[in-house]
């Protein structure tokens, strides 16, 4: 289906657009240096991290289902759905381990949680673990009877699009607030090539948006 | 339904907190004055009339065809549905005049559509006025033959959502930009009483968001 694979170059702009920004227009990565200014730091982890994990391990993960060859066993598809999910939940972790240590550490340290993107933020991390979990014990577990099973598979399904919505629209609000920390004074706001690959990085987060609401909205 | 009620709820809120926001702890309006610091000012004009004319007015529009009493004729249904997304419309392209106005007299000049959320605000008024001017041609002018308007309405449905939230995802961009613009220095982000109601605004919307995927997804 072609909107699948439009969906897949998206996900590889948005990748390689955050990969840019953050290693070569931005500082680079250093997990112990929470001082920002002109040098390689923690926080720079962060949208690389939640990309990889939400947007791209999560789009695999979901269209997974109906990418794979018909010729594999539920089973299989099943254990391949399972393990790009959960690695790409570890991914995210670290991506928001890397933040929170970069507000303590940071002298003066930054106030936790004031944004709306961290607020937004903390909600589609507790309820994508939730979801984890909540699919790990149905559906691996054994725990929950076969019928059981069936009924939670709609609501899995109907929460799993939701909530990659809400990580997708997370990530558009951490591109905005971010490209405005390098506005200087902002009565002299530009778009400068920085803004301009934010800008279009938040445009390929809109086309997968759009991909994702039209191929699992029947 | 329950859902379209607790929908109406957070419509609410959204509405009495963009207008706490700018007429209250910012500071107020005047069409005329393009300097904020301090005084009314013509910016304040986009946020309530974005809210009121895409968020409400586009809220009861999409729900008349379901709040309606069944006894309403389709004919009246459509006159109902065409005036609110109409109106709504028109108090959008206000708010939007209003902060072009804004950016183009403010002494020093600001920039128009550097930010992420101006691009993607572009993107949805455009847009969404072609959804107005499709459905006005297809549903009203008689110019296109009835066998074609059945085709057509599948695809004003889907459109009609879509757009719908994008719309509330630029909202909760503009207001991540607004809040962040009121931070000074982003080494002391504070969480401000005024970013708290512009976070408890975000997460009405985000509660729109969800309201409405569940209910417009079969
Ligand atoms: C779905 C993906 C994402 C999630 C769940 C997420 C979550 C979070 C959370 C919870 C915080 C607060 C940390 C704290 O208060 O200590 C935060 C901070 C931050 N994030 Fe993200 N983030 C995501 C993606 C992004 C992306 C793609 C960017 C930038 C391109 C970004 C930029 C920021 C910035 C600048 C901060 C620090 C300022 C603040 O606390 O708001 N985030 N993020
Ligand atoms: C937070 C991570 C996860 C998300 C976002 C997610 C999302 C989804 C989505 C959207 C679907 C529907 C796919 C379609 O209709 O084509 C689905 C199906 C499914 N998922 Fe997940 N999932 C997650 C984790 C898991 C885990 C850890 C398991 C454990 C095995 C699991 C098991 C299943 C099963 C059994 C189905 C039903 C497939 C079928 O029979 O149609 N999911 N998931
Ligand atoms: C769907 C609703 C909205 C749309 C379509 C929209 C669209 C736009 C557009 C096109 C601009 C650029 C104007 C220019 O460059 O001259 C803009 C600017 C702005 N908007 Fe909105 N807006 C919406 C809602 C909001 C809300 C709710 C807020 C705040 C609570 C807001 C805050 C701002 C701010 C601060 C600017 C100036 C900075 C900039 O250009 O990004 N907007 N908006
Ligand atoms: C940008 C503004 C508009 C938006 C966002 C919008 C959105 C929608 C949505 C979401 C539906 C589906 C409602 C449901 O399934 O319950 C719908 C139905 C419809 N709309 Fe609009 N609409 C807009 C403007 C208009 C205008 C100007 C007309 C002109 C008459 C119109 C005519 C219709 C018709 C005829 C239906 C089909 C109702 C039916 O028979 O089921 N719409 N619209
Ligand atoms: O672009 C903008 O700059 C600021 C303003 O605060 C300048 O005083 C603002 O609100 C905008 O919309």
């Amino acid at each position: 289906y072609y909107l699948f694979s439009a969906g897949q170059v998206f996900v590889f702009i948005a990748v390689i657009s955050v990969l840019i920004w953050f290693l070569h227009y931005d500082t680079g990565l250093d997990w112990n240096n929470a001082d920002c200014a002109g040098k390689p730091c923690v926080f720079n982890y962060h949208p690389p991290m939640m990309v990889l994990g939400f947007l791209a391990f999560g789009y695999q993960g979901i269209m997974s289902w109906r990418m794979l060859p018909d010729g594999l066993s539920h089973q299989t598809k099943k254990f391949i759905h399972l393990s790009v999910q959960v690695s790409g939940f570890v991914l995210a972790v670290v991506g928001i381990v890397a933040v929170f240590k970069f507000h303590n550490q940071h002298q003066p340290p930054i106030a936790n949680l004031y944004s709306l993107h961290s607020w937004l933020g903390l909600v589609a991390m507790i309820l994508w673990g939730l979801q984890v979990v909540g699919a790990v014990v149905s559906f691996i577990s054994g725990v929950v009877p076969v019928e059981n099973r069936v009924s939670f598979v709609p609501i899995h399904k109907h929460m799993g699009v939701v909530l990659y919505l809400l990580a997708l629209v997370v990530m558009l609000l951490g591109i905005q607030e971010k490209l405005g920390f390098y506005q200087g004074d902002k009565a002299y706001a530009k778009l400068t090539p920085i803004s301009q690959l934010g800008n279009i990085m938040g445009l390929s987060i809109v086309a997968i948006f759009s991909v994702c609401t039209t191929l699992m909205i029947p």
